[in-house]
């Protein structure tokens, strides 16, 4: 699987002029942008709906301020979300209202992932949402696994229901149901479809994106006549996802397999992408299951093969939620707010017209009104800000804290010069400055292009960098309690078994987040009990 | 609002070679070519999961045959769906799977009419589809008319809920709590979104697409300053829905506004679409509603006016469902199954390979690659069903019941002569068929291309003609029944009472679909009470 990382040369390797400028800035302190921020947002409809406030956790002079990252990952998260409008409460406990903005880096996520799909040979399509309760019943592990998060419908028209409606958590049961109408003979596989959808998990500790009662995503199902092939399935679309990790959110997720204990409640394997959070905290950002025939078996999915016999299916299923937009945030976030990689930010470059005289508006608008032209005619996802309503430098601020990669100021000077002032997102003050950008269409054109693709690199770079100095290679369970009470992950030789891993949870609250696909040369021995592993495990704590 | 049918002049009057040529089809014998399909569909999945044969309506010998449509409309429709694989029926009462072929309608409608929202400013968002019972019983004639179709979980996680979740069946009352929360000031306004999203109802009769318990749409919500504001955006979305209905589904809707009585639970006017389908029922296949202040007094949803006054905001929501699947069949489909309007077929050409020796084979195969990939790089929808399972005669049957506009066969005369053969779905026969048609790409390309437009405005020509023969214009109470009783609909001026309204309705069946925008010159007398009216209604039987 390292072949998912061989085919990414230009994003793994920077220019290296840009590693220069810019440099970590991770744990920076709260910004003047912040504080100016707080002065000037009062009057926002976002910052009144801020999940903060809706919680009655924080007062009325912080408004549109955030906590810094580094006194706080909890709260900055949660404050970002509120002051970049990504996201509020809803009005049920653990649910969640996605505002314009974070929906519009989901669509994003959607727009890339769909055409994969198709690419690989994926059809859309849509199963009802309501699963009779029985059909959860049939696969033994399954039930196990979700019957305590279910949402359960019992009246319907005025009348109790005969039978409860499950409403779906996933739809591995109504698909196989439908799968066992739809398919006779080989000449109906492979079966190859997915949904984009609303799932429900009764779940008790709730985290905007990241953990909600009701969250989005899509779910890939398919049915195939051998196993061989429905591993290939499998492992084919933890690719997609692991490819569109780094090249579109820039976020350095490593694939692999789930131990036993943290399989998919229904599958025979399951692959994962874990990301490493500003916190080092891992998130499982997405996954891919190998179900065998569980499903087939205990919904009688069966085809006649080439030689006339009657066989059980086999199967995957697949998926990735809103969550991954939480994984964003956490990933490339700062203390100034939201950082987007390029290639998924909604808004790419926002330009701000600077004027103070009344007669400096008519010659700095019509320089934007040509400049925005020019850079949307490109097909570059550009926003001018023209409000009167606001000051400059609070756009300034409001855009950070949204996290556009790129600022263009224009003001009278710059159009006497024909040129323009461009900020980077990601490069914080004077060094992330550039000015005299020339005005010229294909000049300005190139340039913003590339600075843009400069931060689709650097923020991934950076990913890589903080992901790779907080894993620490382990020999013995000594090592692993001390690396994980450093809140970095640990990676070691595993071989023991269930218990042990149910052990090292108790005692650390780590967990397997995965046997990597890339694994190191040479014999292994097992740092819990000193037996030849096969294989290294990464151990994190996790979201 | 005639300027919606002004923009389409290309559509409304189409190439008179065409009309020549074409000639009406919707009330055709069944033709041979549905007879062929039932013998060779034994072995297709998608048979074995007919909706006819999950209700055990049907017997096995008539596998993949479809009802005429001039013996049964209904029974048509449903074997339309199952013969072309639109659709299926879920496990639980009253649901339906959306199979890929009818899912991808549904994308081509969302392709355009997301586009058209975001240019007309609208954002999408996400709202989560648990309500609180209470909020449904806050706006008086909203939870009148919805009360008796709700879904509702009573149980979460294992536990008997302390209050009962209403599964949304429409978004308005959510949509203003989190309003009220967002609005503050009038510069927050207008606040305009959209969301797409799946609605449950819990309806007692169900028809695939047209009603069921759980079904797709996007909903419109915004909010605004003005009652004038929010009426002109009403009207907008309407007109929207207009222009997308003659223009990309060829169905010639009549736009108007519904009577007081047939206003949505909790909108101070409603503006609709009416269709006509094929058995001259009318189809109600979008709605726009001027929601006043009803929901916002409900919520509490006001503003701080430029004045410094608190105000509540004027409101409207807007929906178009995966109804309009329905619409699109019963429009245009006929005795060989579907036929879709170009500018929707998830399929707009179809190439048929034919070939008898192995040595044909391999030149054929070349020339149906190259048309393929000209008419792909032209952006042509294009398929090649190159499958040696099922022979050419199965795939013209199977591809005319899925209602592909064009075919191309290609067999090795045609590579000798360097051109194909093409067959227009929507002409039967041998009128429909055009020889020697060069493969030379440009050639080809624009041949294709015209053909394609001709065929959209064949359909829509085709579609205004049945519409205009079938309205009657009725002066009397008498004529009414007259025309209502032969199947038609009845037009005629109005302006009798809410009592007048029902007695119609229960005498008749027939219900005021829509006072249309467009009205005759001159002034009018109710035909039911001979006093002035100053606007006709449409009456019809509908769906």
């Amino acid at each position: 699987m390292a072949s998912s990382l061989l085919r990414l040369p230009s994003l793994l390797a920077p220019a290296p002029a840009l590693l220069c400028r810019g440099g970590r800035r991770l744990y920076a302190a709260p910004s003047a942008a912040v504080a100016r921020l707080s002065a000037a947002a009062t009057s926002t409809g976002a910052s009144a709906a801020a999940p903060a406030q809706a919680e009655g956790a924080r007062g009325g002079d912080r408004e549109g301020q955030v906590t810094p990252r580094s006194a706080d990952f909890n709260a900055w998260y949660t404050d970002v979300i509120a002051a970049a409008e990504l996201a509020d409460y809803g009005p049920v406990r653990g649910t969640m209202v996605i505002r314009p903005y974070g929906y519009a880096i989901w669509e994003a996520i959607q727009d890339y992932l769909n055409v994969k799909f198709k690419e690989t040979g994926h059809s859309n399509m849509y199963f009802p949402q309501f699963i009779p309760y029985s059909f959860i019943e049939k696969e033994a592990s399954h039930v196990e696994g979700f019957s305590p998060e279910l949402a359960l419908v019992t009246i319907g028209g005025g009348k109790e229901l005969e039978e409860k409606l499950v409403v779906r958590p996933t739809s591995e049961t109504i698909v196989n149901h439908m799968f066992t109408k739809w398919i006779q003979s080989y000449r109906d596989l492979p079966l190859m479809i997915n949904q984009w959808a609303n799932v429900t998990r009764w779940e008790m500790r709730t985290k905007p994106f990241i953990r909600t009662l009701e969250f989005l995503w899509q779910e890939g199902h398919t049915a195939h006549a051998t196993l061989e092939e429905a591993e290939e399935e499998a492992m084919q679309m933890i690719d997609v996802y692991t490819k569109f990790s780094y090249e579109e959110a820039a976020i350095p997720v490593i694939p692999g397999r789930k131990s036993k204990v943290e399989t998919f409640a229904g599958a025979n394997r399951t692959y994962t992408i874990e990301a490493m959070m500003g916190d080092r905290k891992a998130l499982q950002a997405g996954t891919s299951h190998n179900l065998g025939q569980n499903f087939s078996r205990a919904f009688e999915t069966q085809f006649m093969d080439e030689n006339g016999q009657l066989e059980h299916v086999w199967q995957t299923s697949w998926a990735i939620s809103t969550r991954f937009v939480g994984g964003i945030i956490m990933t490339h976030g700062d203390d100034a707010g939201l950082m987007l990689p390029p290639r998924i930010a909604p808004i790419q470059v926002v330009i701000v017209p600077i004027w103070k005289k009344g007669d400096e508006k008519g010659v700095v608008m019509e320089a934007v009104a040509s400049v925005q032209n020019t850079l949307k005619e490109a097909g570059i996802r550009v926003k001018v800000d023209d409000s009167e309503l606001r000051t400059p430098g609070w756009k300034f601020n409001h855009y950070e804290m949204k996290g556009v990669p790129i600022r263009i100021e224009i003001g009278p000077r710059d159009v006497k010069n024909r040129s323009v002032v461009i900020s980077r997102r990601d490069v914080p003050g004077k060094q992330g400055k550039e000015f005299g950008v020339s005005m010229e269409p294909s000049i300005m054109v190139d340039h913003i292009k590339g600075r843009l693709e400069e931060i689709q690199a650097s923020l991934l770079q950076k990913a890589i960098t903080f992901r790779d100095s907080n894993i620490v290679d382990v020999s013995s369970y000594g090592e692993l309690k001390e690396a994980i009470a450093e809140g970095k992950w640990a990676r070691g030789p595993w071989s023991a078994s269930d218990a042990d891993e149910l052990k090292v949870k108790e005692e650390t609250s780590a967990t397997i987040r995965c046997f990597p696909f890339e694994q190191p040369e040479g014999t292994k021995k097992c740092f819990m009990t000193g037996n030849p592993a096969d294989e290294v495990a990464i151990f994190a704590k996790s979201y």
